[in-house]
């Protein structure tokens, strides 16, 4: 790739992104486009005319994931698929999801017009729906094409504003699937996404290779003392559950700490009872969740933290209950896949880390069923879920120009 | 006092606090009795025939307060005032305020029927107001009889239905004073209050003779970190508010047993921002208070204590802001009241404690004025505040005791 073709989709990335981010922009520059809303359906049409534009088809499925195609001249079932999605979370950023849409199109777009048709087809997807942000459940759009949802698993979910799902997709032009039916063309699926973390950039690499998608396990911790008078009680004859708390939550950062940078928990949300500075606190709940690649990692870590946190109740004189009441096990990138990736890197000079994305991903709903992979690129500062979102673009150019590679040694 | 005395009184005390505690009851069994409503009207009420039965005067001053006489024969402009608040919090016990009240009025009627008239006249008072549970204003009642409020400084003061203070002064058939005035026939003020704590209980006191009411410092400490991904940011990277928050409550909790039985400090309030289970937390803001007999231990106690969080917060990369919002001096009980008090448990084999009121009261509104002192009875488990506030019989009755003598020593 020259210097004045690279220049021209730098430009390109930047016009394409600056475009879609019209639609749900907000006052302070992020985005709010929400599935099914006439933002996200301005968004998709923008899609569209883009597709028509540079000559390619586009269509859409029963639930409103987007397909751009780019047919193949030789291996007319075998589909290879890259994209992501393109509803936001409220207030987001421009590049979480976007960025893969915008990059598989201008990667199919470079493709073409130096090599010409692909031996098989390559489309670039814009998923209708991954953050759950309308509606509690996540991945509508991905978890489609690869299963049949049940009705019924989804038929009471309501938005904010009391609209079921239903409506919303009928809202939109979109309904359930007719009859229960899988792509089976798609034989392998690369997801290019900022990494929304700051690893990539305090390392200083270019490119993040992902190996898994890290599992979770989610605890709510109860601990129960007793409320009293801050000023008739003292000290020893105190049990303050806060106190209690605070001591399980260090135990908890250091227990992960020495477990090393590839796990992180995170004790994020803490209600106090009574809550009032002249009261000791009697009551404390706080969440706990764990993500590592390792399901025997995640096993090992909640027994150790659940006996360090039933010792310090112990010692402290307060009742703990500790409940598991969520476990996303960890999903394993295609191994041939990542392999490739990193042989390009390697191949091209690209300074890349094999890294585990901590974040959930559309490709942990299709790894299981089409060999998966991800390519990461930086995030200034680690800052993802905000308007403040942002990678340079000689950054995510590095990104589109591997993904360009990859789909070339793929599909032609 | 033969014993047939003794249970006499004890009868009385049930009675009386079982036909007090109706005016207010709540389901569970405790009080909700609030300044100028229907159910403290309702009380005075019973107050006032209670003490006509009895053969005592009894008046109202115009905020309400109200005073049940005995007249002396001979110092006729010295008056010894003993008595506590008849409001309750919301949902509170039967003995807080209440007790100090019917123990007045049967000391005064034990002390009457034994030895007739005193030479001084002997009132107990039931002061309108302490908790400042419906007005943001505590000790309103005690406050009017020794100093001249200005209108001003309680005339925007409204009740959680927008009721201001005057009309619900006006409502129950009082006003604001009409001119200025204060009693100064007061010569001495012993109030007979329950303990609300667990000291006299765990160190198997019948009575406390209170020295002190502890002075108070409270502040609201601000923790302001970074909010990031909970999967994607490894922990050393971290600028979690709620994990230096924790250290810092932990090292306060530390430092304040490293000070002793004297002092107590409390972490009763904390919010987090976001408060969500997969976002590390970027902002906490918690109140701290601290109690103790001495301004100079008050003070020394938050400077290490600032000094300390301080550190944590550079040591974390957060940052801290700490501010002192309010400051409460410590009260001294008068020394010759209380060695009146200690001797007399030490002549009739009172097995009593020395011991400051971490919580405060009406008697540290008097005491800069008039000799004052307090008499505390054993709480059960240190609960107050709460309808299992309770202390048996036995124990309200050696508080009454102690009373009696003093007031005979005082008036006779």
């Amino acid at each position: 790739m020259n210097l004045s073709v690279e220049n021209k989709i730098k430009n390109k990335i930047e016009e394409f992104i600056g475009n879609l981010s019209q639609h749900g922009k907000t006052d302070d520059g992020g985005i709010t486009r929400l599935v099914y809303s006439k933002t996200w359906t301005d968004a998709q049409n923008l899609l569209v005319n883009k597709s028509k534009e540079i000559g390619f088809d586009s269509n859409y499925d029963e639930v409103g994931n987007l397909f751009i195609r780019l047919n193949g001249t030789k291996f007319k079932n075998e589909t290879i698929l890259t994209g992501s999605h393109i509803d936001t979370v409220v207030n987001g950023g421009k590049l979480d999801g976007q960025l893969g849409i915008v990059g598989g199109i201008l990667a199919m777009e470079y493709l073409q017009e130096t090599y010409g048709e692909p031996l098989r087809n390559i489309e670039t997807v814009s998923f209708a729906e991954e953050e759950g942000s309308r509606f509690p459940f996540t991945c509508w759009g991905s978890k489609n094409i690869i299963r049949n949802i049940p009705k019924e698993e989804v038929t009471n979910l309501k938005d904010q504003d009391g609209i079921s799902l239903d409506e919303a997709m009928r809202g939109a032009g979109f309904k359930f699937k007719s009859k229960e039916s899988v792509r089976t063309d798609i034989k392998t699926f690369i997801e290019l996404h900022i990494e929304q973390g700051g690893v990539l950039e305090s390392e200083e690499k270019e490119i993040g290779v992902v190996n898994y998608i890290a599992g979770q396990k989610r605890f709510i911790v109860n601990v129960q003392g007793v409320s009293n008078h801050a000023g008739t009680t003292p000290m020893e004859l105190r049990k303050d559950a806060l106190h209690g708390a605070s001591k399980m939550i260090i135990n908890i950062m250091e227990l992960a700490k020495e477990y090393g940078d590839a796990l992180v928990a995170t004790v994020g949300q803490i209600e106090v009872s009574p809550n009032t500075s002249n009261v000791i606190p009697g009551k404390v709940k706080f969440t706990m969740e764990v993500r590592h690649i390792k399901n025997s990692v995640l096993m090992k870590f909640a027994e150790e933290m659940s006996k360090n946190i039933k010792n310090i109740g112990q010692e402290m004189d307060l009742k703990v209950d500790i409940e598991n009441h969520q476990n996303f096990d960890p999903v394993p990138m295609d191994k041939d896949l990542v392999s490739m990736i990193k042989n390009q890197c390697e191949e091209t000079g690209v300074n890349y880390k094999l890294l585990a994305s901590g974040a959930g991903h559309d490709s942990q709903i299709l790894a299981p069923y089409i060999p998966t992979a991800m390519i990461f690129v930086p995030s200034h500062k680690g800052i993802s879920h905000s308007p403040l979102e942002f990678t340079e673009t000689e950054d995510l150019l590095k990104g589109i120009k591997v993904l360009i590679d990859i789909l070339y040694k793929l599909a032609y």
